[in-house]
């Protein structure tokens, strides 16, 4: 409850500031005996990894997992899988400047009246480079649905006011999104998009955008009814994504603008399996999978970090200004993509495990 | 974990199914030594009650609760409060027609892969009945906010293509809201919204819309770091209620149409107090409550219970059609304010209570 | 976490004080398509029940349960079982005399500096009353065990320095314990502790003793490794009933009277089944069950209430003396025997759901 | 709940195996602004590190712990505390006597029937070598808890027959037990403590015994009613490390020898405090500690590994025999008091924020 675990089964704990001497995660609950293939491990880090492309942070991060307890040959044991990340790119100096100043819309304010102290070595645990650690939980969840056939695939939906025209969401894959450093598979607005970035970073400005995420061949049944259904635990696990603003699944806020007689899915039979004809439920009827795919948007502010002076309140209380001259992500989003596809493996991992409490073996 | 608890430390617990004898809550952690004020928090009820106005369901439901434990002589003991609410309006009969059916976009086919049966009584479990309960734990939970200052209205923005004009949604009151039966604090679209819902009841259909919310007067320093931020917890929350497809916060899904200089929060001095220009943080930032009003938005989608014949498939897996008699709520809108504000209270209250554990005294 | 819940995927909650309407339980949690008989359910609650025999207090309750929710047509639904216990037997005037005064080893004075308040109805929620919530609750739990073959058998094993002899623990029977009112298989030792406890009763005095119980045919493999195991959530279960003042498993305290040669338990082949010739273990070995029998040992002290006058200081810290006049229960042992079990099932349960999550079906 | 965590707001969550790279720990939920003394830290690591006496085993570990995040200037920032220790003296070739044999007395079979393979490395997971990281976790608890002048003092208070003669167990100080090397305070039943345990090991055998802990200064109303009751949280810790057999707090198990009248606690007033005249309750009543000295005892059984042949059976579930020449412990019970008083520290650092959630400030 503290705030650094997430999920209940298949338990995460994640722990680091951004400036200490490592970050890192425990992963406790993890089924024994499943393949870990740690190379694979290694290339989600690297989707994550900041100063990988032009649209991103020139802050170099290696972000060389290191495996320290869990995993014995390739194999999962069933006890705790620990991993460490060390940080190497630190540049205390480059903080000078924000020294007692509140960084507008980072969360140096509210840490400081939360905790009575400020950490000026930036933001510390607040640091998106906490999310270096789900990335490494989510890459060993992946590897354990996959061998159930469950697959994630994350993409770039909109940039600003840039929308990728996507016809069929399910028919995406990983290398359709690969294919371009700002992770959209739509090849004439991953153009734009690239542009755009590029253009927002000479101005000293920020972007931001959204990314849409769909998961394949989830099993029915999985969500826990009332107040852990599966698209409450999908949207906190989002809305925990630094610089995440809202969520919405299936028909989502569009759905407003429908009535009843529209929006229901109907259910057919196809192939002796019941299916719906639409899937404004977005894979999930009161908060459990149904076996269509779960498919949903999650929207991101622009970074808050901009190489502009703004005017801001210092931890005295005066008013000053600030200009943070280190290097930034001109936009989050194409490096959240594989952010939320880990916290969507972490989410599907823990609801198959409780499932699996239904009967009794 | 098996989904019906809500909260940490102020823990909640409902049960009941829409078609047994009994719902309720049980509240665990309540503070000692609180006022409780038994008539507000029948009020409380009233406000969700079914059958109390024209544009809601006729099923009439007194809902009178009945507290049992945890409360004596109107105060809080510390113990945990238990709430009982009879159901009383129970028509077995009228669930014949759907008898084995699967109600399109709502939970029967779900429930029955899941725990492999069919609860023919009507959603059971599923039911937004279940809601009943919550609202009564918001109403306690509202009631020692309330002490603090803290205030939380929500209100329906939007019904379809209806919306509210809203200048100032932190100097909206009660009273504002509680004017017209849609809940809308703009008299104007609630005419229209009224008028509007009354005519899809009688086409047979239904609709969605848009429950904005504001809590007023929150500490700075609420929300735990990392996977329990403030936004997380309340998403979650949200995302909980029957029917939601979306929740935001603050700027929300519009925040990408803004480029950083323009969405960042401007902070300033004010009369000795820390605050910022604009809101586009919602009250929160980095996860943690900044002191300015807390806003956000939940869609809902149109109500799946429709007064029109629909195809879909039974039990046995034939295709079949159905074409529900029962009486339904052309709009859950109005009905869910209520909702929406009950779980902003949980969602408060448990991280007033986890903020104290930040100090030993 | 605030303490009136256990387990965690089997999740119990209680709720209730002694002298309020009702006490109850609601189990979540629960797997759906199980059988449950009501009528032994209310016959394990009566033997809880006080005032059943002349060894226990005079208190009358009946304990009728009435289940509100969860189960259906005799079947679990898999959704929260609430079951209600009204109380009726309150004479609130019977604790005139102990208003606003300590009673010696009662939770008067703890609760009073915890809550800051004094319930002067007597215990509240401290009150040994609210097992009967437990009772019911491992009832259930009970059931489903019995489905598996796992059957629970606690019996008096001691009362004051009265023994029992049993020559082999796993042969006793329920029949065996019932056959009389002080619950212990050998009915030498029974006769003689019976008549200490009129004796005792008559000097107005208490007495306590020991309580074994014996879990049969238990899977291997249960018990979460490290925090969770075994031993350590039976311990914290027995030491969670009132007036246990020790827990042991196994060879127990007595395991020090051994040199390690002559306390491990030797593995042998047993038709095609591995066992131990020995069980100092008690079944568990690193905190998982062996499949060997579990068997442990509770001790609980004389009952706090008794029918003297003691020395006391009140609520205003001035010294006085107290002497309570109501029914009291001259040795709980034999009462305390079906709540023994009753934890030692939830216990049981809770860790073959969490079994049930080490590998994904 | 997989079962590597322990505590709720000061939550620790251990990591790695016995021969893995690292073990450690992770804790969330430290408050911030605590100095934190790395010195000390290390000198209770060097209390329990293997290697340190003659009457311990000789396998040598460092036991440096290197604090990767959540202290900085020596200060608690509020963040995930992570500490991790190498390890060192790995020799598996140690092991390959034992390889696919069950070790009696061991966790071997049980991880295997649980986890469905073996570890062959030993203990891994299982090993006593985990409990190091609980000493890490308790020490910072036991530096914030010295703040609060709250102490915690445990001895050994019998080896096989051995007794220490203890006559007033508050007054024992660190000094008196450090005094020696089995961490007796009674210097002439430590001299004949020391001298059998030497002579056991002589034969290749090894001895259990009894630990006595002292808590100190304890502030009155620590302890959730009910499940989380304070005796019930230090009855599970206790019996969450290896070895141990028995709980018992207060009179324990001879609270069966006394009657009601002999055995409670009579209260007083002394010098304007409430205090009781005997400390049967052993400084906690209905769950709650009530001011005075919370006194437990935990059993330990003799080690299992022992330097003498023995039948047991191996993986293939054939009969065999074992002789494990490996270094071990001929009595854990000296190495054992730091770790009771490192599990003391953190149910009573729990309860202490726990406590605090119970009024909103």
């Amino acid at each position: 409850m503290p705030g650094s675990s997430f999920g209940n089964l298949f338990r995460i704990t994640t722990f680091g500031e951004s400036h200490g001497k490592a970050i890192g995660v425990i992963i406790d609950g993890c089924p024994p005996n499943y393949n870990i293939d740690s190379k694979k491990l290694q290339e989600e880090m690297d989707r994550r990894r900041p100063g990988a492309s032009k649209v991103t942070t020139q802050r170099k991060e290696e972000d060389k997992i290191e495996i320290l307890s869990g995993i014995f040959e390739n194999k999962t044991l069933g006890t705790p899988i620990s991993i460490l990340i060390h940080n190497r790119d630190n540049r205390p100096d480059d903080y000078d400047e924000i020294k007692n100043k509140f960084r507008p819309s980072h969360a140096d304010y509210t840490y400081f009246k939360k905790y009575g102290f400020f950490d000026y070595r930036g933001g510390g645990r607040s640091s998106a480079r906490e999310t270096a650690s789900r990335v490494a939980a989510g890459a060993i969840a992946k590897q354990i649905l996959k061998t159930k056939d469950i697959e994630i695939i994350g993409y770039t939906k909109q940039i600003y006011d840039i929308f990728a025209r996507i016809k069929d969401p399910s028919k995406i894959t990983l290398k359709d999104v690969e294919k371009n450093i700002v992770r959209c598979p739509d090849p004439d607005a991953a153009k734009d998009m690239e542009e755009l970035i590029l253009n927002t970073k000479e101005e000293g400005d920020s972007l931001g955008g959204i990314v849409e995420c769909v998961i394949k061949n989830v099993p029915t049944g999985l969500g826990e009814p009332v107040f852990d259904k599966l698209e409450a635990e999908l949207a906190k696990s989002m809305l925990s994504i630094p610089a995440v603003k809202g969520f919405e699944i299936g028909s989502g806020f569009s759905a407003v603008y429908k009535k009843g007689s529209e929006h229901n899915d109907i259910f057919i039979k196809d192939n002796e399996q019941i299916k719906t004809t639409s899937n404004n439920s977005g894979g999930v009827q009161g908060g459990i999978s149904n076996g269509m795919d779960i498919i949903f948007r999650v929207a991101f502010k622009p970074t808050a970090t901009i190489n502009k002076e703004q005017k801001t309140v210092n931890t005295k209380g005066e008013e000053t200004s600030i200009h943070p001259k280190g290097r930034h992500d001109p936009c989050v989003v194409p490096r959240a993509v594989p952010i939320v596809e880990a916290m969507s493996a972490l989410v599907i991992i823990d609801n198959i495990l409780m499932q699996e409490t239904k009967k009794i073996s």
